[in-house]
């Protein structure tokens, strides 16, 4: 365990020299404590998914890949049935760290369909392959979130004032980050972007993990409340904003962190674009609209009881705590993906992105 | 001191039967504990309002009218130089503790010209005048509220659902609240409503203070956080707005607790009418719009270190931290104010309810 250190050192999630560990920033520590924690046993690994030391969706699907590749090289036996039951087992106690994370599970299909699919190989081999996928599995959400930033760039100007709501960054990912590559590209290329970071309640990851990390990194950040975002936007600070999101619906209806389409509102009102960063993978065709995106709502007592356990509000007051809302399409000025921006109508340009996917992958 | 009592059983403040102590709910205690004080000499009434266990500008003015009251009932002197020369001490020691509350140096200012128009009476015969004005000053308060809820209830039906943010309730005031008048109003007449109260970050008066005191009063109240207006106007579950202000400029530019202007962003882009609830005292026909409105910034520990202490941001990191902002005349629907209702244009609406004040004082 290393000790406060400047997280733009590390990777969010990597595998260490040895291959016997995950190694990944514990992100329940920050912002107080900078600690890098190596994940060895299953449940450790499982543990560090499930308590969010390790959270966002590419992030938590990295960490599975190098997981169960950690966990299938400790496996002792060496025939091909055996070693594949042992997997299993340690695959299916990991996908039930986190039963509602998609990457989680993609992950680990995807490491799974790597044994099956060389049943004529020895153990050895098979472990070498893992490593192989894993890596690979990381290597392209880097390059997602790195085409992500190129093309959000293109949106952008030096000096420009940047408005982000909850965590979108790095710490969510391998590097990059979704919403934040654009400004990490730009800070590499003296753009001097001035960041406006919304808190984020009920649980505070624009406070705690995107000011955190910009400000680790040398961008120029200020941390707001959520409802302070119409005093910048009115003092004219703000040129573009720029979030993630967790689903787009065919018709560029964008799921994302309950405040969003407050953001978004304020945005049409002032004339700032707001653009969404969208890895392909979050784009859903089967979803027609916005309006089927089904909301999950979350326990009262975070929004009642904050962070230390006591009582901001009455007992017994009724709460309405929904985890994500969805902003239609029409408030959204470009949904930028790594195969380029998606712009109104969303239903053909999003399906021109997908095409490109299809012939062009990752 | 009595303890965990239904706050709505007690006046915000109030005069003990002794006309021996200023009794006010420590508002500092709230919503962990309903304590009634009694506060009977000038350094507990000074503390009471610098520590805001009284806040709200028309409660801070009642507390002032009747601290300066009990202290100057307890003077010795009978003769009238000696008496006046004590009053003003005790009058500057109490102005002093929150200097920029106009209602204080207001209320305070009001008591002093009792003492300064009657140097012809006794000492005895002034006090109880000063008591008469100090009741007359809470009465007026309940007066203006009553008849602030009067006009605010004509804008609303049985069932609606109400959207509040911050707190402009009975706490703030000696009864009723401005925002919440035409709520109170309601719940005695059986409409029913259903209301939102913003926990309106950073120091929580929604949760705290608002959700608090329309639970005691049996109004179906729920605690949303300031981001999630969106998700419930976007449900069709806001049939209005009420907020109270700070100031309303000439023109009908409203300055208010820092977010109502995303409040009235959101409203309309959901074609949701924003109510604000304004006391004549509040119109400044001096102030010729917004722009010329100064915005006090607070400091930064309370948006990053909450209300115990521990930091939720990083280090040194920048905040930007205003207290208030100010909606554009255009995003609101009508100005309530005891004297009737100003709607657009504001310029000549508003001068009409000023002029209507002069002729017919509440």
């Amino acid at each position: 365990m290393e000790l406060n250190k400047n997280i733009m050192d590390y990777d969010t999630v990597s595998l260490d020299d040895a291959n016997s560990a995950v190694v990944i920033i514990d992100q329940t520590k920050l912002p107080a404590r900078t600690e890098i924690i190596s994940l060895k046993t299953a449940q450790e690994i499982w543990d560090a998914i499930y308590l969010l030391r390790v959270r966002g969706a590419p992030a938590i699907g990295v960490a599975a890949a190098y997981g169960i590749y950690v966990l299938a090289k400790g496996i002792a036996e060496t025939d091909y049935e055996s070693f594949y039951a042992e997997f299993r087992k340690q695959k299916d106690y990991l996908n039930s760290s986190r039963p509602t994370a998609v990457n989680l599970s993609w992950a680990l299909n995807r490491m799974e369909q790597v044994v099956l699919k060389n049943k004529d190989r020895s153990v050895a081999e098979i472990k070498q392959l893992l490593k192989a996928e894993s890596v690979e599995i990381q290597e392209e959400d880097i390059r997602v979130c790195r085409a992500i930033g190129e093309y959000g760039l293109t949106l952008l100007k030096p000096g420009d004032g940047i408005l982000t709501h909850c965590n979108a960054g790095k710490l969510a990912t391998s590097k990059y980050g979704t919403a934040t590559a654009p400004i990490y590209l730009g800070q590499e290329r003296g753009y001097h972007f001035h960041v406006f970071a919304d808190e984020t309640r009920p649980l505070l990851q624009g406070a705690r993990l995107t000011a955190y990390e910009l400000q680790s990194s040398g961008v120029d950040v200020t941390l707001i409340c959520d409802n302070m975002s119409a005093a910048v936007m009115r003092n004219n600070w703000v040129d573009a904003i720029f979030v993630g999101c967790d689903r787009v619906a065919a018709n560029g209806d964008v799921a994302n962190k309950i405040g969003t389409s407050v953001v978004a509102a304020v945005a049409k009102l002032y004339h700032v674009p707001l653009y969404v960063a969208a890895p392909t993978s979050t784009i859903d065709p089967d979803t027609p609209t916005g309006n089927e995106i089904r909301i999950e709502q979350r326990k009262p007592e975070e929004v009642t009881e904050m962070w230390y356990g006591e009582r901001m509000a009455p007992d017994g007051v009724k709460v309405f705590n929904p985890a994500f809302d969805v902003t239609d399409h029409e408030l959204i000025a470009g949904i930028v993906t790594e195969y380029g921006i998606a712009r109104e109508p969303y239903t053909e340009s999003l399906r021109e992105i997908m095409s490109r996917k299809r012939t062009r992958p990752a």
